[in-house]
C-alpha cells in the first residue's frame, strides 16, 4: 500500500520567518490539512526571499515529492519574488496573465479602487499555470506542475489551500492513537521497541514532555490499518502495565 | 563586510512535527537568537525520523552554511537516531562515549535512578565529537564539525543553546527597523522600490496583515550599518507622508 501514498513538501519563503520576527504558522496548518487527506508530509523548507535559493528549492522538492506548496512572495512589493523564481524553476515566463488580471480588476472594481501598475504584478502568472482562487484579497495563487504556490498571509492562505482541497491527490488516511505513558522515556524504551519489531505496519513514535511536575512520555501510534493500529495499541498498554 | 557574516541552518527532525500533531518552536528560538548574534540563518529543514533524509540534509546543509543546528532524535528510544544518522553524515562511528556515559551516571546518582542499557542509548556519540551541556536532564547533545545536535524538548534545545552561545561565531549584528504604514501593500509598493533601490546595504522588507479591520502594512527595513539604516528609515518616512 505504502507506495501508492502520496507525498508532500511544504516550501515557506521569507526573511521575515529566519529573522524569527514571524513566526510561521502555514507550514503546521498544512501539515494538519495533509494528514487529513492521507498525504505523507515528508519535508518543510524555510528559505529566504532569493532568487536562487528559491530556485533550488522549487526544483529539488517537485522532483522528490508528489505535491509541493510555497507560501509567501507573491504580493505586489520588490521583495516578492515568488511567481517569477518559479516561472524560471520550470523554464517558462510569468507575463500579466489575462484571467489573473481580470479577477484584480474584477476585486478593485468591486471595492471602489483603481489597478495600478503594483497591482498589476500581482497578475504574473508562470506560462501554463493554472489559478489558484483567493476568496479573501483577490489575487490568485497558481498550480504550475506539482506546485501550487499561495500567499503568506495565513487567512489568504487558508483559503487557497480550501480552494485546491478537491483537487489534492488523497490516500488512506494515518490513523493515530496516544498513550500517555506517565513514565519517562528511558523507561518504556525498551517495550517500545520490541512492540515495533512486531509491527512493520505501524509507526511508533515516543515524545517526551515537562507535564508541569516531571518528564512523562506521550506514545503515538500511527498506521493505515486500523486493526493493525488496535493490535499493536493492545500491545503497548500491556506492556506498559507489566513495567 | 558581508562576506565574512556567519551563517547558521536550522534541521529539525520529527515525524511528529510533519504529521501536524506537534508545532515546532525550536526553529523560531533559534532564530531569534542567530538575530541577537548577527548571525544570518538562511534555511530551516524538517524532516521526518528517516536515516537517509537525516544524512543527506546534515550533508548539504553543513556544506552550505557556517553553522548547522539539528533539534530532535537524540532520546533513549528506538525512533531516535539523529547521533547514529549524523555520525553516518561524516563517516564516523557512535560508540558510546566514556565523558557522556559518566555525566549520565552521575546524572541518575544525583537523582536516585540506575543506569539502564535504554539510558546508556543516550551516551552514544560521534567520534571527534565535543559534548554539549545539557543542564536540564543530563543526556548531553554534541558538536561534529559546524554541526550542533541538541534535543527537541524546548526547555532542553534551550539549555544547549545557552551552553553552546559562548562558543558560536559572532558577527555586527543586523539592525532593525519597523514602520506600520497603515495603508496597503499595494500603495506603497513603488515607494519602497524606489528607496531600496537607492540603498543596496539595507534590506527593505514588507509584510501584510489584517489589523482586524482591514490589511495593512508592516514594512522592515534591516542594516548593519545603523547610519545607513536612519537615512533609509527617513527615507521611508517622507515617501510615506508624500503619499
Amino acid at each position: 500500500m505504502s507506495q501508492s501514498v502520496p507525498t508532500a513538501a511544504v516550501l515557506v519563503i521569507g526573511d521575515e520567518i529566519l529573522s524569527g520576527r514571524t513566526k510561521d504558522k502555514n507550514a503546521g496548518f498544512i501539515a494538519e490539512r495533509m494528514t487529513s487527506l492521507g498525504i505523507d508530509l515528508k519535508e518543510v523548507r524555510v528559505v529566504s526571499d532569493d532568487k536562487a535559493a528559491i530556485i533550488e528549492a522549487v526544483q529539488a522538492l517537485s522532483e522528490r515529492w508528489s505535491v509541493v506548496f510555497t507560501t509567501g512572495g507573491i504580493g505586489p512589493t520588490h521583495d516578492d519574488i515568488t511567481a517569477e523564481s518559479v516561472a524560471e524553476a520550470f523554464g517558462v515566463k510569468a507575463p500579466v496573465d489575462p484571467r489573473a488580471a481580470a479577477i484584480l480588476q474584477e476585486h478593485y472594481d468591486r471595492t471602489g479602487r483603481e489597478m495600478t501598475e503594483a497591482r498589476l504584478r500581482m497578475a504574473r502568472i508562470p506560462e501554463g499555470a493554472e489559478l489558484i482562487e483567493n476568496a479573501v484579497s483577490g489575487a490568485p495563487g497558481f498550480s504550475i506542475r506539482n506546485v501550487h504556490v499561495m500567499a503568506g498571509v495565513p487567512s489568504i492562505m487558508q483559503s487557497m489551500l480550501d480552494a485546491l482541497t478537491p483537487h489534492l491527490p488523497t490516500s488512506v488516511v494515518m490513523l493515530s492513537e496516544t498513550i500517555e505513558a506517565r513514565r519517562g522515556e528511558t523507561d518504556i524504551s525498551a517495550m517500545l521497541e520490541a512492540v515495533q519489531e512486531r509491527y512493520d505496519d505501524v509507526q511508533i513514535g515516543s515524545y517526551p514532555y515537562h507535564d508541569g511536575e516531571r518528564y512523562t512520555t506521550r506514545i503515538v501510534a500511527r498506521s493505515r490499518d486500523g486493526n493493525r493500529l488496535s493490535e499493536a495499541v493492545g500491545d503497548l498498554m500491556a506492556g506498559l502495565a507489566g513495567l
